[in-house]
């Protein structure tokens, strides 16, 4: 079977991986996960500790973390230019990139959503998360747009997984109501825009909200767990 | 010139890329921050945001995030084995491993070190995040040493720089007073022993703690300011 991507709603940071195999081409399914509800025992298989995405590769193996995932689909095809050659300037600073996306990024934001597992009438806890949360990612943001005003992309001149990445988690800022996106990072909102009008984006989000989605070639439907459970390697 | 890491002390997580520096066993020189200081203008050009470990290359380039140095480092000698060629299996398990360390178990003893960032009378702010701290890395040694239990390594049969990593940020769970790792974490506390006797992290340890570093070969020396500025590419 082809690689499947496990991606979770709502708000999955696994976004950015059904970007970024569309962009790639290739053959891929995908298996759609509810984090609110009760997992599967495939998906506790594929990811004991219960986060997406995660991918089940053509020989039964599993990987987990977007940032590994992201990587794994670059090398597919490093001509298609997700991707930089080991070794190279290129791929040194999609690493770098990568690196100020999830452990920056992502992180920064992450205080957001721990705000909302608080108890309810934990306000003074709450409110400092949020503070914690808008205070860091404001300067990533703001680093994020010193990066965008020199590049039309987040690595050198065309797309790359790092911007599959970004569109995924960028609009945290906005979910988590943290953020005046237009207004106060008009840099970000701009490549944002750029993104969203990308045939990928449209795909993915209509992926996650379950309406049609047309893919640029590779989608080739999702896979069941009667399917997938044969297929895992033990 | 060789390549120079700026190091940071106190409790830099830049002392994964010196370990991982000695074990490549190629010429690199060293240059201190401390962190508790203000900054010079040359590391201020190096990294913006003022963070180690950074690097500056043969061709006065610089990169920062610990991830792309460790990347860099593993990629100058691949059949060194401190990290493994693109597209292969043991590289997406690599960039799992890495992930891991640093999206996950870097970011939540993060929640430990923003502890000490509030103003003094904040215990309830104090203690909530040292809560978060502790209930969230927990999770992860605890994942870390189920890998622990069938490895000698993070990954797989040998040393990477994982477990250069590794080494530089599980110390923080004690650092921070939010762990007894012997007696709550044993699998740990044992890889960390087993790292500990190992001569590239004393020499690690020597050199953040300004006492005399033996070397396992590659270690040039501290560049000076005046070496290094006029190498910073502009």
């Amino acid at each position: 079977m082809e690689p499947v991507l496990f991606y979770g709603v709502p708000h999955g940071c696994s976004f950015g991986s059904i970007v970024a195999l569309e962009w790639l081409g290739q053959p891929y399914r995908l298996h759609r996960i509810d984090m609110t509800a009760k997992h599967s025992r495939t998906f506790a298989r594929v990811n004991p500790l219960g986060q997406t995405p995660a991918m089940v590769t053509e020989d039964g193996g599993t990987l987990t973390e977007s940032l590994a995932i992201l990587h794994n689909i670059a090398a597919r095809d490093l001509d298609n230019g997700l991707g930089f050659a080991q070794g190279s300037k290129e791929f040194d600073r999609l690493n770098w990139m990568l690196s100020h996306l999830h452990t920056t990024l992502h992180s920064d934001l992450g205080y957001g959503w721990n705000a909302f597992k608080l108890v309810e009438d934990d306000d003074a806890g709450r409110n400092m998360l949020r503070k914690m949360a808008r205070e860091k990612a404001a300067m990533d943001f703001a680093f994020l747009q010193r990066v965008l005003e020199n590049s039309e992309w987040l690595i050198g001149d065309h797309r790359t997984v790092a911007d599959a990445y970004f569109i995924g988690i960028a609009r945290w800022g906005s979910d988590l109501d943290l953020f005046d996106m237009a207004s106060e990072f008009p840099g970000i909102h701009k490549h944002m825009q750029k993104l969203e009008a990308d045939p990928a984006v449209i795909f993915a989000h209509a992926i996650e909200e379950e309406r049609e989605a047309v893919s640029l070639g590779g989608f080739r439907g999702h896979a069941t767990v009667e399917e997938l459970e044969p297929r895992i390697a033990a």
